[in-house]
């Protein structure tokens, strides 16, 4: 399948390099792609510059987020919560029409410090709130209760024996992101519903968070028991 | 051990009957015993009146919260948690000084209908309320990710192999509680911090209510794997 990955960050490069493995035609999409190919010099994370990381996956292109959307079939929002509708709007509505767009972003506010509270949540979410921005594109919330390395390959942990989850409005959407999910190697997908279901696990996040400082890694997931 | 049960809800009345199973003097709070005592006629959840109940378990005492609180070495808050500080100023903050305080409620609001949202969350919680109201009390935030039935008796979920969380600023507060947990069959207790962790747990609800739609059953629980 032809894949934008939206965003550059670790997540993004992440499922960008294992979508790719996987066989998938990849286009990671970005803000201003000579910037982004400038860049020299670790990120904020402390990663290889992205230029580094794209000469290590030759089969991974690179374009704008509009040059990217009109790359995929199906589109990862992989950027930063706080800048996933400016991202997706700077793609373009018109390219994500009739797209699965696959949202595995948080709304994270870290703007009072460590640990981050949620931006929406409880009576909205960021997965609405791009389903709203975006109304022609089919959005499945996915992923976003588990680190990058966690979605990408969930068999690194317990052999994947553990739960992801998918909202979305579009069952034809919800049931290729599953088929997407299971590739990857994700065992116990749990359809919540629509979209407004997205709140469920977003606000999940917390207590991720406290999970992370409390065991020492972030290399953790929720099994559901039923 | 002396334990003080406040609320004669559905959660209460099983943690009150398990906790005298096991041997400990129970005695449950209410508002109003001549109210609670005259009770005809199932509750609000299709249970039997409180006094049907009360007459089936004849080792669980009934008082008003202060009588309870008097009683009890350590106390389980069980009531709405809309309800909460009310019943525990009731119960008087002398009668809570001293003692660990079990708080297994959540901050539901059901004014907008169902799923319910939360009334307080993100930036603070039902927990750290509840220990600022009553800053003399050992507060403990546990439970609240289960219902009733799997709080009281997890062994009939999966053999009790799924976890819960403690949340507290004492930890000799925390490890009394984990005693209890480990009592009633829990296996797997987290330590997730001090009281302001409760907001982990407390925002977990939205996810276990869409899980309890989706899955069509509240005998669920979450693992966490690591």
């Amino acid at each position: 399948m032809r894949i934008a990955v939206m965003g550059t960050g670790p997540v993004g490069r992440v499922l960008a390099a294992r979508l790719s493995e996987l066989g998938h035609q990849v286009v990671v999409g970005t803000r201003d792609v000579q910037a982004t190919t400038a860049r020299v010099g670790p990120d904020a994370w402390g990663n290889p510059a992205f230029p580094a990381w794209l000469a290590d996956h030759p089969k991974v292109g690179l374009g704008s987020y509009a040059e990217a959307a009109r790359h995929g079939e199906l589109i990862v929002n992989a950027t930063n919560g706080a800048g996933s509708i400016e991202a997706l709007t700077l793609a373009g509505a018109a390219q994500l029409a009739g797209k699965v767009l696959v949202d595995v972003a948080n709304p994270l506010d870290f703007s009072a410090g460590m640990p981050p509270t949620l931006f929406v949540k409880d009576t909205d979410s960021l997965g609405e709130q791009i389903q709203r921005a975006f109304p022609e594109a089919r959005v499945v919330k996915t992923l976003n209760t588990l680190n990058g390395e966690l979605q990408a390959d969930p068999g690194r942990l317990a052999g994947g024996d553990h739960t992801v989850f998918v909202s979305g409005d579009d069952p034809e959407a919800k049931r290729v992101v599953t088929g997407l999910l299971r590739s990857l190697g994700h065992t116990d997908v749990i359809d919540l519903g629509d979209i407004t279901t997205a709140r469920g696990p977003e606000m999940y996040l917390p207590l991720w968070l406290r999970l992370w400082t409390a065991l020492g890694t972030a290399e953790l997931n929720i099994k559901v028991v039923r």
